[in-house]
């Protein structure tokens, strides 16, 4: 059976500027690979309402799986709740268990649960909450759409409070090969060797070091005795010693 | 009038997969705010010919000009220049300035111009190229489709000699000098000189030829006297036969 596949959505406009580099696509894609779910495709769209119910809609459609980032907090631009309810055509509403965490984080903390804050308890119909273990106010999932907040080090607990739950395939197995010789030297055996393979992805990734040329190789796979075999078959292509 | 809008794709299994962390969509998005362009949407994707020519198809058609990078190197799975192609209908092949620019870099580093490396010439029909300082091998621009390089400092060198021809400005010029010294030796007076000329762009390309470090440092702007005014402070606080 294949693996189930996922999608990511990032959503925020300091993302787009270029104010701020992004850090859980490439975090959420390790914890996929590990856990077993291929991630497909990431997207990036602004704080605007119409395209990210565009891209919700079209990523729950394509893929197994779907999470996004960002949006959920209590600013005016924070519309991530409205646009996941408006693209699964349901209604949104402060929701009571929602609130009460909201209730107990400020009145531990001493601020004021006003307006604004209580936007964070917006949750569309028929969403189950996830936990924010780091500053209360909750994410959610509906459908096969996981929705995150932002802030890398909750979207990171929030990954990891939802990633058990989905049903993982056979997470994929690599081994890496240096090879001492520039790309364009290899890349005709390594073509040869993936036409053989074709249950592997052979990636090869090129590099410089102290004025020499060369390239990582990367065979990946879920069958480690197959991965065996191609790493045998490209240490005896390409020798260490013969560098 | 509006600015225009702007959509990036990246292309790569090994940033999907959590092996490689993406750096050229936060690279971008600051380079398009500066020049009044408006990041409108990101999408990664893996090396997929159908998932490269949906998004590619998708993105040029919503929005005024879309970046690529990733995918136009010698190794079976770099497979960019050919989706592209079908994207737009036409056909590819080897076309001659672009294997020309090939066989002057591999003349100069002594490397053969393999069939692996011949690739990196394969270029859609009716498309521009877009140069490289850093290792030769050309990106190219189809339509609204500007198609580059993944590693870093080559997409960086490839946006720089693209961007100013969208903001619909003046045409950019640029004057190239080699100096075999490291970069970072000349780094102090490279970035005084771009201090004295901030009207122009001053960008710099390490390089290792034979076991020496040195840097293309590359001049670009909209008025070709100036140019020529840094090029000749460039020349005299490095002289050729000094190196």
């Amino acid at each position: 059976m294949p693996n189930p596949t996922a999608a990511m959505l990032v959503i925020g406009d300091e993302i787009l500027s270029g104010r701020t580099r992004d850090s859980n696509i490439h975090h959420l894609a390790g914890e996929l690979t590990r856990a077993g779910v291929d991630l497909k495709e990431a997207r990036i769209v602004g704080d605007d309402t119409e395209a990210i119910v565009d891209a919700v809609n079209a990523l729950r459609t394509a893929h197994d799986v779907v999470f996004t980032s960002g949006g959920i907090g209590p600013t005016h631009d924070d519309i991530t709740a409205d646009a996941i309810a408006r693209a699964f055509g349901v209604g949104i509403g402060v929701r009571d268990d929602a609130r009460r965490i909201l209730e107990d984080r400020y009145a531990n903390t001493g601020q004021e649960l006003n307006e604004s804050r209580l936007r964070m308890a917006r949750i569309p119909e028929g969403a189950e909450l996830i936990e924010n273990p780091v500053s209360g106010a909750p994410g959610f999932s509906i459908g096969n759409v996981h929705v995150m907040a932002g802030v890398p080090v909750v979207f990171q607990a929030m990954v990891a409070s939802v990633l058990p739950k989905i049903a993982g395939g056979r997470p994929l197995l690599s081994q890496s090969y240096r090879i001492d010789r520039p790309e364009g030297d290899i890349a005709g055996p390594l073509a040869e060797l993936a036409a053989e393979f074709p249950d592997l992805s052979i990636g090869s990734y090129p590099f410089q070091h102290q004025g020499a040329l060369g390239a990582n190789v990367v065979i990946r796979g879920t069958d480690g005795a197959r991965i065996g075999a191609a790493m045998a078959r490209l240490t005896r292509l390409f020798p260490q010693d013969e560098a």
